[in-house]
């Protein structure tokens, strides 16, 4: 079974670092078909969050690609499965969606993406067949790629959405090693700084519960927008931790 | 429903000149993704060589692509399906096997399938799930192009291919208008040609019998490389026709 046997090639050193996260992916077809497009081209780690059937297992398009089927890791929330990443990267089909995320072209995102393939792990998140990746998904992204599909016609099916992202990645052979270091944030702790923030705007009444949902997807996004290096996210962390603590004790005082 | 609009953008007249050919296909799931894939990129002209099952057009995965799938026309050889195009290429995952075609990679040979579609028709075949093109199918294929997935699992998915072939085709936005002219024979002119000199070797003795269909074959390729143009493909015929006729002349005299 061609899975089995070690992968070679000039680019899955760097793929190692490439988590490829289904959200939501209702047809394990889809689930299926998308790691067969990732064992073409040299892509293993599969993640997938709230998968509708446990079943995915089984994906009958998956034709040699059932060893990377079966370490898939499974996920309860987009927040885990993207938790040791230090770049989360949302893909769309739409381009008129009121989005708030920074839109880049296919080709230009994977440039970047590869780049910080060197330096730590990457989330490419793919959202369900039929709605894409929602507003709270999308949250926990740095930026989004756009698959340049027409307007009239811009709803992809899964597997392929996954077979030219994949296509893309591995289009241009290897990235020469660039001088970037493994300074970013992980997500883990962005979302720690996140929930940090919202809680101690909640405490400080900034926070209205009929739009508390919508305030806290607004702070995730900007946490992410702020690229956080390892080091401001510790500071941040600190300094947050504090503010949050002095709002305590001002309650209870 | 989105397939029923008016196509934009600036691709299509360019595209409107492109073939997408699928031989043998055996799953009708996989000609509706194909069909969707080409709705997604903006492709409209499906064709189907000896289709397993005819009720591709019940095709459930092609959302939005009903009408493309409902125009598709049905062949029942590749020479047929082929007939009005100036350029044929076959597509492959394979790079290892003994192929007697030019091979292209992926983005090269798109950009002179552009170019060509600038000029007249051109033909992209996509063999079966299981065995691909076959050798018959090559011969009638000017070159190929390889898809660049990993030697240890090259195989693809029908669906997935058609996709990543359709992006790497809209991916460049418009070509400029080059200087290339309706100058090159169409596939039918060329496989005149083809039977013409097949059937004047055979009358002269060339084809040994138990070798005819390879003989055939070698002959089919030796023709598509020499590219021919119109004015040529002409002179040619008239040159082939007149040995044949005197070949038959001296048979019966």
């Amino acid at each position: 079974m061609p899975a089995r046997r070690k992968m070679a090639g000039p680019v899955n050193s760097e793929f190692d670092h490439l988590r490829v996260v289904l959200v939501d992916a209702r047809n394990p077809l889809n689930i299926g078909a998308a790691a067969r497009a990732m064992s073409n081209f040299g892509v293993r780690r599969l993640r997938v969050v709230n998968p509708y059937e446990v079943a995915f297992r089984e994906a009958r398009s998956a034709m040699g690609a059932a060893k990377l089927l079966a370490n898939a890791e499974e996920y309860k929330t987009v927040a885990e499965a993207v938790a040791d990443c230090t770049l989360v990267v949302g893909t769309t089909a739409v381009g008129h969606r009121e989005l708030q995320h920074p839109l880049r072209r296919l080709q230009d995102g994977v440039r970047l993406i590869r780049k910080r393939l060197l330096a730590g792990k990457v989330a490419l998140l793919f959202g369900s067949e039929k709605f894409g990746l929602s507003n709270q998904d999308l949250s926990h992204c740095h930026w989004l790629m756009r698959i340049p599909t027409r307007t009239e016609h811009s709803s992809m099916n899964l597997g392929q959405a996954v077979a030219i992202c994949m296509y893309e990645l591995a289009r241009r052979g290897t990235v020469a090693r660039s001088k970037e270091k493994n300074t970013q944030a992980r997500a883990q702790e962005v979302e720690r700084i996140t929930t940090l923030l919202f809680e101690t705007l909640r405490t400080s009444g900034y926070v209205k519960p009929r739009t508390a949902a919508a305030t806290q997807e607004k702070v995730r996004r900007l946490i992410r927008r702020l690229q956080l290096e390892k080091r401001d996210a510790e500071l941040l962390q600190g300094m947050l931790r504090q503010i949050s603590w002095k709002l305590g004790t001002e309650d209870q005082g």
